[in-house]
């Protein structure tokens, strides 16, 4: 029996509290949050806000009573502020709370600019409910939006204000959309954005936001631009990224990694071998790359949540967290774009670090038996190393359904580091309304393989 | 430069045509087919029929001149009757014909059970486009149908019988649809068929034909089966299995493997060096049993005929098959039902061949984020084997986009003998939109893996 605190309520906290208990019903498992909920789901924001989800209380996974139901003491808006590793206690709510192992699940939030008048009303993040609230709310009163930020977020918050009738002005400091993909898909994708917006875009790109004017109420009116001009919108949500949250961790002594993150090792733990971190506010390893990287995603958290849990409910082996792949995906309308692994840019920057020579091939298809009514083009791409056969990541967008059936299986793939003569002769099920009988992937892998060849 | 004959004009023959030639421009390739046609997409008939492919020429993928224009000789309506292979030569359509490499890609026929009367007017098999005309012209004028055999073709056929206004009499001798799925899958399957059939669709399971019923035409009536019921309709489909075609291959002392099909090693050889077999007239080799087995597939006779054209063109190294994973797919309305891998019930009879402890787990959870209002339910079999951990199969079933990304993930998972630790690992792209932050396959995995623990 040990008691296991846990300190955050999102996803890695509640997968670890719920775990924890699970792992052996005689541990003590308590949970504190500095907020007012716990287990929402924050990917979903977007959606309630467009509309297809009508009640923001249907992402809140599970209730405090869910938990208590299973033995688990929840406190809502209590906030930790210190850790004492060598007393194996934590200050909470100016309480001493002991523990025997401690898993630390503070989540991240949004990197907010130093941008000046950043305080003003009218100004967003989108990092909980009550922001998704105030999202819709203002959202429905309004005619023009400034969304700072063109990644992933960005674009599922874009199609919500297009959605709701809104004009969009998008204003970003890298030079496209997405520009965690590789240029010819994030241009793809940024034909798709304009062309469903039509003329209700406009788009700022490799510009920042020099100040944002307000009037004497301290009220979002707009901003000046790095390029001179000045805009003009009802209200602004920032979508600049996201950071982790270290502070409680950074003062109690818990070592940060090279990405910012809290530094982990494979089974989850610290610099301390009964402090964990798990999810949003941890660092992650990446399986093609070996190396440390960071990224903050709901299913990740759910993994390491579960592994911080049983290893800190553990009396003997430790079980370990094989690390991540770098796979997104996301929607925009009736289109779909994903990835996993490396992009061809940034495995290109990793050449002498991690002795690759990367190539990759793109492919256009259709995603279905070309003559079945409901076919569509799916653009595919593919990396791979020269110098071993294996891949190293790929891209794809297309219809809803079509790319994530690649990039799965390509996820599998890449955690079996598979070469691409494994990839060739793949057999996936084939049908014609789900794919041509020479699949998408096989036909990148033949060109790929060609191109290994020479 | 060879000269390498290909026999048969259907996907493996189509294919290995084609990538002879561009193996080396200078190589003689000719194609020869008793057909009227090459290059058809057969497994597209269904959708003809049902109307959603709207020409019959749509299913033409290339036509005789597209070979030509490449170099290829087609032709058409030739029959090869004999093969002389000490001599390497062919008898096609009474001429001997020298080769250097053949390549038979003869294809597959109907299964055609042995009852009275089989030979009457309107009984069809569907194996060619004509066939595809023939049924739908017929059932624009008909009001019952029988439907032989209860398969995935069978299924496909239904669907397209229903959507037109039939009624459909179901004739199967094993106890229920697709019997090639766990009884668990299958019955699933079958409440989803009578659910969308409603009152149209009559079944008898275990059940065969011992007689058609004709008039004094010899035009098809009813049948008597084998319960001693009589049935009425205005025509018959027999969806009752394929079997390869190997007459001219046994004939000519090419040795004919334990599944009746054509026997080939994993360089697409028959026991003659310079004769090869791909697509449904040859013998598959199973990568998790290791076991020769035996299914017809357009995407596996893509992939062989590949391969037989590039060991055909070989001077020096050839190139391997991996062979297959069993995986298939079918559509059923607005749902899909797939599987790769073994299913349980057929890994049982397995066990001590190859030495194997199967355990399965089924979950059933939304196959996107709950709050995503167009989340439907997936279920999901993962099939193990105790002893080593590796994964032997999976089965899906579910909304159209649903099953696919599942069963595609773990037909490459399978592919790299991963073993059940490593899919719980897997990092998916998850967006609400496509999945739930716990992906149904991870969901799985977990519950298998306490199973294995257990």
């Amino acid at each position: 029996m040990k008691k296991i605190i846990i300190i955050g309520g999102g996803a890695a906290g509640a997968k670890a509290a719920a775990k924890a208990k699970r792992e052996n019903k005689s541990n003590i498992v308590e949970l504190y949050t500095k907020d007012s909920e716990v287990s929402c789901s924050l990917c979903g924001l977007p959606y309630y806000i467009e509309g297809s989800v009508r009640d923001i209380n249907d992402l809140i996974i599970r209730r405090p009573q869910d938990f208590v139901n299973n033995g688990i003491q929840v406190f809502l808006n209590h906030e930790a502020t210190q850790i004492f590793p060598e007393q194996n206690s934590i200050l909470i709510s100016n309480n001493h709370i002991f523990y025997d192992e401690l898993i630390l699940a503070l989540g991240a939030n949004v990197s907010v600019p130093e941008i000046i008048n950043i305080d003003a009303k009218n100004i967003f993040t989108l990092r909980s409910l009550d922001d998704g609230v105030n999202i819709r709310r203002k959202m429905q009163q309004s005619k023009t939006v400034v969304v700072v930020g063109a990644g992933l977020i960005a674009i599922e918050l874009i199609e919500a204000f297009l959605t709701n009738g809104l004009n969009v002005i998008v204003v970003e400091a890298k030079d496209r959309f997405v520009s965690d993909f590789d240029r010819d898909f994030s241009e793809i994708i940024g034909k798709e954005i304009l062309k469903k917006a039509q003329s209700r875009i406009q788009t700022y790109f490799s510009t920042t936001i020099v100040r944002f004017k307000v009037d004497e109420q301290n009220t979002f009116k707009g901003a000046v631009l790095s390029n001179g001009e000045e805009i003009f919108a009802d209200f602004c949500v920032l979508s600049t990224g996201i950071k982790p949250n270290i502070e409680l961790a950074q003062k109690s002594g818990i070592k940060i990694g090279s990405t910012g993150a809290i530094n982990v090792d494979n089974k989850m733990r610290t610099n301390y071998d009964n402090i964990f971190a798990a999810g949003d506010c941890a660092q992650k390893y990446c399986i093609i790359t070996k190396q440390s990287t960071y990224i903050g995603l709901g299913s990740i958290a759910n993994k390491e949540g579960r592994i911080a849990a049983i290893n800190a409910s553990s009396t003997g082996k430790l079980e370990v967290f094989d690390g991540i792949l770098n796979s997104v995906v996301t929607r925009f309308f009736d289109c779909s774009i994903s990835r996993v692994g490396l992009t061809k840019e940034y495995a290109d920057t990793l050449q002498e670090k991690i002795n690759i020579v990367p190539v990759e091939v793109v492919i256009t298809k259709k995603d279905k038996a070309g003559y079945m009514p409901n076919s569509n083009n799916i653009t595919l791409k593919l990396v791979a190393d020269k110098r071993s056969g294996e891949l190293l990541g790929a891209q794809a967008i297309g219809e809803l359904s079509s790319t994530l059936k690649r990039i799965n299986t390509i996820a599998s793939s890449l955690k079996s580091k598979m070469t691409v003569d494994g990839l060739l002769h793949l057999d996936l099920p084939y049908a014609p309304p789900f794919s041509s009988s020479i699949d998408p992937i096989i036909t990148a892998a033949y060109k790929l393989k060609d191109l290994l060849n020479k």
